[in-house]
């Protein structure tokens, strides 16, 4: 791909010019990378959930926008003052940076470099004279992007591109929500509310960390499956609650509660519920979806005074640049599976497709193909 | 004393007839300890809020009842199951047992024995024919007093007595939430609001696990002299905040935020601070005032999503038997100092004085003198 190096690359993107209106594929310039950026060839992207808040509206971001978070590509050319990165390395984009100087890159207890950038930042690419951003600095649903070193791991050439994408945000987020967030160990009881693509991974996080008991909750019993195939032990849905009953009191009178509850989907009244079904003394509930704006958690500050902690995380707590290598490795060997997780593929002409089935709860991961290898 | 042993005693108690009065000083009779039992000679007990919220109404228990739960005695005879005490050990009652039986007693992460005794439990005391209950299975505002064994701790008998009551309640449930549920590191900045016996320990144990900069917040300035004292570096005072202010935002924008809080009141709005004020990514806001029944305490979830952590903890999170005679030992050696935390002596017949006063805002502790030495 040489004869790119230097020039502007005009290439195939989708773009979403509006909100709730369908993405539409275009050709864009994609432009020649200075600095600590790096131009790189966007192999394959999968579909997940906040690219759809971009377009339903509920995460606010800065129009016409380029969508598209969850990738691997090759680095194509880099800017003058990139060190790590050479043409041909094979990499994912990372939406959470780890620029190793700030205050919480320099804490151990926290991933959420505060170099973050998201479309408000600027923009490599323009299409028919206009600018369009890039999804939180990353905007892979191009054949091409720009990214910054800090937003950009090497990973194993070994590594299946298909699957690999995966690890750049639902996988990361649900598998490390598990082991890091919650720090699920041998033996404990966990359940999982919301069964997506992070979900799912966050099932097998507490399977890989040795849950003694996985309780999968979902209202879309079509996910139970994909659950099980993932290392749930039990598939619970609350519509089984009888109406005058409470989801929080029905759970534990049928299965007791949890040491570790994770939410994944980002419904106060389901992080109400994960709060609730924990064991007093030491249970430990993690919210994992993100709420919409303005949205408010409420509850009984009793369940704080016997003892249960509340917290959350971004990117499954993973310090983004030293730890994702290391889940695509796991990935590469087997350890951690994701092959229940795609349940479609697409060619870039038919993202569309994979928006419908994902808002339907038809889907999990849709990968789209973009550049060819 | 042994002359009493064997037969029911006849001693002074303060009783709680009616919500919302005055206690009543009165003869009482305390049964003969059986199984189990110790009836312990009480020294000293001090005053604390919770014994305030059964007054009020705030706290809900059975009457009447005998108030205290912050005391130190001596031990007057045993029942024939007792192993672990004899007559004239030195004791501190313990409303938060530890029977190392339970799951929460086997439980590294928790002290919340569930053998938790409250005044709903039967009692040994009665008067002019009437049983009375003791407050948190305890009931310390009485001369003498029967306690079970698994709430009971010998303690080294040179410590004061007059002082080492407060290790049954305030010192240890502030120091404790410090050292033991924030986690409070060398170096950390911590924020600590409500300044009574509680907040005022909390201070202590920021003071002592190294803490650079602790913030002492109260609307009422008269506690920030006791504060500086106990080790804190700042005091504010949220009615400085502008009208058209917000304490969260007002508190960074002039100090920054902290990396752990404490909440030590029981005001969910002072809960919602305590969360507002840490700091992303690691920030850990602390609950240890007890809110009243059918408070909700209401917040942004995306505090959780950056990655802040809340909890709580009774009791400061210390397994009760094998960790105070620690705290009074550390007292004795004049590491933890808690002079600055008594501010008034009461004989029994006063006890309604030191309500009033604690009422007000006008006292922290009074220890009020029961039996003679």
């Amino acid at each position: 791909m040489s004869d790119t190096v230097g020039k502007v690359i005009r290439c195939r993107a989708a773009i979403l010019w509006e909100l709730k209106s369908k993405m539409k594929i275009e050709e864009i310039e994609v432009a020649v990378p200075v600095k600590d950026q790096i131009r790189v060839k966007i192999i394959y992207n999968a579909l997940c959930h906040s690219d759809l808040h971009v377009i339903d509206g509920s995460l606010k971001t800065r129009l016409p926008i380029i969508l598209g978070h969850e990738a691997t590509g090759i680095v194509e050319s880099v800017g003058d003052e990139v060190k790590a990165f050479k043409t041909g390395d094979v990499v994912i984009p990372l939406y959470q940076p780890q620029c190793r100087k700030c205050a919480a890159c320099q804490h151990g207890d926290t991933n959420l470099c505060t170099s973050l950038s998201f479309s408000n930042e600027g923009s490599h690419f323009t299409c028919r004279g206009k600018q369009v951003f890039p999804f939180m600095g990353l905007g892979t649903f191009s054949e091409y992007a720009v990214i910054r070193e800090h937003m950009l791991v090497k990973i194993d050439p070994r590594a299946p591109l298909d699957k690999a994408c995966l690890a750049g945000c639902g996988l990361a987020t649900g598998y490390g929500a598990a082991v890091n967030t919650a720090q699920i160990r041998r033996g404990e009881r966990v359940a999982v509310i919301g069964l997506g693509g992070v979900g799912l991974s966050a099932i097998q996080g507490a399977k890989n960390a040795g849950a003694s008991a996985i309780y999968a909750i979902d209202i879309n019993s079509e996910k139970f499956d994909s659950a099980r195939k993932m290392g749930a032990t039990h598939c619970v849905n609350p519509r089984d609650v009888p109406k005058d009953g409470k989801f929080g009191s029905w759970f534990i009178k049928n299965f007791g509660a949890v040491d570790k509850s994770l939410e994944c989907i980002g419904n106060v009244q389901c992080m109400k519920d994960a709060v609730e079904i924990v064991e007093r003394g030491w249970g430990r509930a993690v919210m994992v979806g993100i709420a919409p704006d303005g949205a408010t958690l409420s509850f009984n500050p009793g369940h704080l005074t016997i003892g249960k902690t509340i917290t959350g995380s971004i990117f499954g707590g993973w310090k983004s640049i030293d730890d994702i290598p290391m889940l695509v490795e796991e990935m590469r060997k087997g350890k951690i599976e994701v092959d229940p997780l795609i349940t479609h593929r697409f060619d870039l002409e038919k993202v569309d497709e994979a928006v419908e089935l994902l808002k339907n709860g038809k889907s999990i991961r849709s990968v789209i193909s973009l550049s060819k290898l």
